[in-house]
């Protein structure tokens, strides 16, 4: 695992969520953990709660998850651009889908996971969960879209994820390509 | 339009998105504006940016997507029970799909908009948009799970909200009733 973060490979992020420059902000490290898979673990503040004072909000669990994937879609674009950063790795939310599975404690870390399932043109898809303790509180998918300037960094056309990191892994499920225009 | 906002009839909400006893919270505050929609306008503030400084963040959007929908989704079984509020029609967030469409300005109020579109045994499912000066900048769907302790005051099986409240409408679309278990 890489000891640096996703986050502090970036600059002038003010991003509320993921931003190291809002020193209001959640301020998530994310990290690589695999090929395909990254980790966020983040220690909620007790205001952040839902209505009862133990369970953490939907919305800050939304946040984590938005965040955590669309900064693993700009990454996995850098590596794949070979490590250049800037605007033309950058993505934005296109869609997310958050399926709350059970209430989360406020007073423990959570951890957030999130893994790239396909890649189309101008579309980064990736499944992510919410974890207490081990136990997956939320799932969510992730449509990260491309709003790089140019086209000089990132390709045109990526290749599915197993394809440009060493070839199909041996064990399905292998990651789903997608249609052109998602 | 009743003058009292939704949140302001319930008790005991210590919610970070529409908790009236949350002073760390957006405090939101919605409104009936027809027999199945509500309004909430809220002005962002300068730190609840997306990576631009301009931009108002998704995990922002989505809490407030999110709280005024459940709160509405709350208010309306409560209309359904005569007015009774408490444990009986408390609902939580059981699914939210969140659809980006544009950057949404940060400098300016937006409005939230949730609209009763069905309603099952146990669920409650409500469209929604967020708006900046009239232009639609996120699209998102609700689930609401209602997770009452008791059947006493909400009842077991409500019907499509339009028959509930004086009849079909004249016009389509109307309400989609949804399958018992959603």
């Amino acid at each position: 695992m890489p000891m640096t973060a996703i986050q502090d490979r970036m600059s002038d992020n003010h991003c509320v969520g993921c931003g190291p420059d809002n020193p209001l902000g959640l301020r998530i490290k994310s990290y690589w953990v695999g090929d395909l898979e990254t980790s966020c673990s983040f220690q909620p503040q007790p205001h952040m709660a839902a209505g009862p004072e133990s369970i953490l909000n939907g919305g800050i669990i939304a946040t984590l998850v938005d965040c955590h994937a669309v900064c693993t879609a700009i990454s996995y674009a850098t590596r794949l651009a070979g490590g250049a950063a800037g605007q033309d790795t950058m993505f934005v939310t296109a869609s997310l889908n958050v399926r709350y599975k059970r209430p989360t404690p406020i007073d423990r870390p959570v951890e957030v996971r999130a893994r790239i399932v396909g890649v189309a043109e101008r579309r980064t898809v990736l499944e992510c969960t919410l974890s207490s303790e081990g136990t997956i509180c939320a799932e969510a998918t992730v449509v990260a879209a491309w709003v790089g300037a140019g086209s000089a960094v990132y390709p045109q056309r990526v290749p599915p994820p197993a394809q440009t990191l060493g070839g199909w892994k041996a064990d399905p499920p292998a990651p789903r390509p997608l249609a052109k225009t998602a």
